[in-house]
């Protein structure tokens, strides 16, 4: 930690934060230099409340040295990790040489269509099978889901064709609940800094595919994965996609930037989803090419047989049968970078 | 809702969506203009789902005439709701001409310590202590409060004062606990869009002050006024406490046109949180009076006896001696705009 | 300046660092930390290029201690800079006590509507005159501006009123132009990094207001008005005119904040555009009355004699009629924070 | 366009409306619905002043059917525009099957540099060698650029390699100087809405490179490119080089789903600049291969022999040796997506 004094700061101020540092059994260094005086703070700075010394007279600002995160970051863990979902023979690396497929519609409607569905995004090459049994939605009278009778259908949806099953828990109640039937559980974008739905997935046993709130930095964004695997749950998968900016042509922007970046600083698989990334179906497939050209592990993708009779997020699904052809083109690229779908 | 074709449309497209306009019980008008076919629909357009017919073939976009909430739009209600906080002769009112100040720690920390604050933000005009004691913190390695004990400590410390409480609820297991202790429950703006605890709150008696998302557009945040609203519950107070921005030397952009837009869009109360809206206690005195010139209902104010000692929100956290002072400019500005405090 | 180096960095690297640093004749103070070393520079930083550092074999991050301009900032000039605006016992002052109202059309349209407007404007109490000769349009097929036939009409009204003119200048060629007829020249959001204009208008003789570019930081919005002082024109206006962000229901994000933060960074005036900042007319009084309430220095409003009429920015555009109902609720907020209009 | 009037508008307020856009020789339609009046506007709307509708009595929203530009369009220009760099056989085609690489560094500083850069991003593969000579800087106090002499050295750089050159203009007066010695002009993000440096450029021969804005959305950088071509000049190349956003682990957040997305709304062909998008040389690699991925035309490529030793810049430059190796990497990516490098 560097905490930077105002410019003719009174020397008993600058006595005070050289003792609040030493009082907390870290090592002041203080630096008088020709405008300003710097108290360089050597020893694990975590211990120290950067808005307490920030609070403190005469202080300008404080900059942090080390990362917040620690059980996230790569530092601290140089392999990366892998997140088997499923179990036995059957399972399913994240995080590997293979870049995962998961696709399906935004929502489960009834058990016929997912049925369907999973088995064409089967036939397409997916591994993973996504669809939400609960639903957030921005208004109260949209389509809230299913709830569990949504979690029966999909593990029927597995019964049948194998594939595993991705689907959101929204509540802190329901995290057992959705254990039961889900192989990965999914955090929203809005709930990523629900701190109580962190902490309840931190004890749950299956891995979680946490995706970035799109308001929240990269730090952040580790900070609540830190949450999940301080909890007890190390398997965190990251999902990318979009963040909130001036531009309203796509519904939200798609920081590809974050894949590469996160790998530096995390030790955990990244995945991209292009289609809320966008929200437009006709931005989907150049989109997840980009996804895998940049080196993540895994991409989600919304997919209906009908797209255009789903109950939500229509405008941004794609047919199973554009998916079939799309996959093609994904395992070139992949190809083209020493990965393989 | 007017549906836009593509150009070059085809005429069995455009008939497509007329027929779901007509399907739908809504008159549809085709308009062929020089360039497009546009469709407007005649009726309430939001049985309609525009994600779905986003995604029929030839629609270019769909642009919706109605708002999308209803509870909570001026509109259907044209009269300034006004909140009434706690029972009887020695309750609060919110939405009337008087401008409410709520102030207190960022955090509950023990007894002595919310019993002497309340004391002091009391005298200093104070009508409504703020504290919490279940914090919601970016670090799982931060502070997370005292839980139902600090919840105690509130209810001592209105004994003691006979301020009213408002304090924050992040679990929807605990709203029952929380509205036990508290006169206001608050929803903090990462929550803005946790909607099984905005639908947990919709079942409380207490009046809910639902904080901003720091991403969230005006719309989307009327909208989780609705789903409170629409879940039984009419008493939600609205706080702006600054969106997040590009820019980084306040900690959020307070958005004060929120005021007079949301007055126009809802009859709902509007306060503001300077504290986190700049995160510089130096900037709160001008954007306190910033926020009643624009016509405020209330304004929430971190502020504790001894800020350099708080636990968190220290650097934003303004003494109670300096609100005692405040206050009096507070009341001049009030005055100068027919309120006051 | 702070150096960070990179965790297990390399002891070849370190010393290159430090040898850097010497070799720009200012002090490296290495500090070996548990986690990283991190090098503290002595000395003024500025003679350092942050990004050469920054390029270095294993260097994490560069922190700067020092800001980056000099010329605008109050470290260096702790007195606030009055600025006179016209000559004589008639100039108007920027700056000190009072609250300086601008107001006008958004276009200079003909002789008639800005003599006319600028009679009803300083019947209201503004001081000056705004009115655009030059207009950066965002399309290139809407109406550019009459030019110096705009400017002489500019000066026929100042003529007939007294009221002191301030007009926009887009082009480094108009500079001089457009300087012999207005008393202020005004750089727009969109110029304002355009450092060719910049730099000429740094030879004028006349004050500058730089409006806020919608994208630009504090610190590179003082770098802009630094690049004005350093040519040699020290009499700089700042104008918060609204940034973007994801708000669409506003034109842009009117940044109140900025006016109590800016009084801390720097000695130059800070005047308030609310009609930009809000884009709507129904909000420019709040907005108005908060720019006071904040400490600024002067607003500059869009009022028209009928601004149904204005060719453009009309839905911002408030009638004169109102603006002179409008100033007496100005004077008493502006009384309630100290100041007169 | 769609007028939408406010609920329980007065008639004579709608009447006006509809007289208005009938004196415009367009055809009003209204449309009673059960909340609203809706007028729907039949021709070519853009002789229509939006803001002039919004500021009229009873209007709420005016929605725009059209788009602001024509010549810009795909609509209007259904083929790719395919752009020639340099005359004759020896000229390099932007826009076609071939993705070119623009390399070289940031700044030119002096000849031997600017010519050995030259020659070794040849061997890598360029075709255009980028460099700036006129550098617009963010501080007035960072190096500016060598002007005309900078030009000359490019020029050399030329004619020992036979690499075509693309660098910044940044002053309306200094075009044709520019044109003389550049095969491409570049409009820096800064000055995307310089229009008169625009309206200047609209009457060079020679293709002009048009960086977004960091804050422009796509609707305005298209209209930026159509003051370049209505100006007379249909030669401009779109370059997406990130935007900014909230995010500051990255210097910009590049956006690169505005590649597909302005293949559907232009003709125009379109690079990108993953040095200036990401702003740290160890995300360039994946985002060039990303970029390339979406279906970009070209990539523009911050490259130095000494990276270490770039005046400006640095952190985001790769290596020239670098630049070799990465080029195979692009070939395979290119291929996969059915281009070649």
């Amino acid at each position: 930690m560097i905490i930077v004094m105002k410019q003719g700061a009174k020397k008993e101020n600058i006595e005070a934060v050289i003792d609040l540092v030493a009082k907390n059994n870290l090592k002041p260094v203080p630096l008088y230099g020709t405008e300003r005086t710097v108290i360089a703070v050597i020893g694990d700075e975590r211990v120290l409340n950067k808005d307490t010394v920030e609070a403190m007279d005469d202080v300008e600002k404080v900059m942090e040295v080390l990362k917040p995160y620690k059980l996230a970051a790569r530092e601290y863990h140089p392999e990366n990790t892998i997140i088997k979902v499923g179990e036995g023979a059957n399972c399913v690396n994240i995080g590997g040489k293979e870049i995962v497929v998961m696709a399906g519609p935004c929502a489960v409607e009834n058990k016929e269509q997912i049925i369907s569905i999973a088995k064409e995004v089967k036939k397409a090459g997916a591994k993973i099978l996504r669809g939400g049994a609960f639903k957030p939605r921005t208004a109260p009278y949209d389509f809230q889901g299913l709830g569990e009778q949504g979690l029966k259908y999909l593990a029927a949806a597995r019964e049948e064709t194998g594939l595993k099953i991705v689907t959101e828990v929204v509540d802190p109640r329901d995290v057992a609940l959705v254990e039961k039937y889900a192989d990965i559980l999914q955090v929203g974008t809005r709930n990523m800094q629900n701190y109580t739905l962190l902490k309840e997935l931190g004890k749950a046993k299956k891995p979680v595919l946490l995706k970035r709130g799109m308001w929240a930095t990269y730090k952040e964004w580790l900070l609540a994965a830190e949450y999940i695997i301080s909890s007890g749950n190390p398997n965190v998968i990251l999902c990318e996609r979009g963040i909130r900016t001036f531009e309203t042509h796509t519904r939200n922007t798609l920081d590809l930037a974050a894949v590469p970046a996160l790998k530096e600083l995390t030790h955990l698989p990244i995945v991209v989803d292009p289609s809320h990334g966008t929200g437009r179906r006709s931005l989907v497939s150049a989109m997840c090419k980009a996804a895998i050209a940049t080196g993540c592990d895994g991409l989600i993708i919304e997919s209906h047989t009908h797209p255009e009779k789903s109950v939500s997020d229509a405008e941004q699904t794609i047919s199973t049968e554009v998916l079939k052809q799309l996959m093609k083109d994904f395992k070139k690229v992949a190809e083209a970078v020493g990965r393989k779908i």
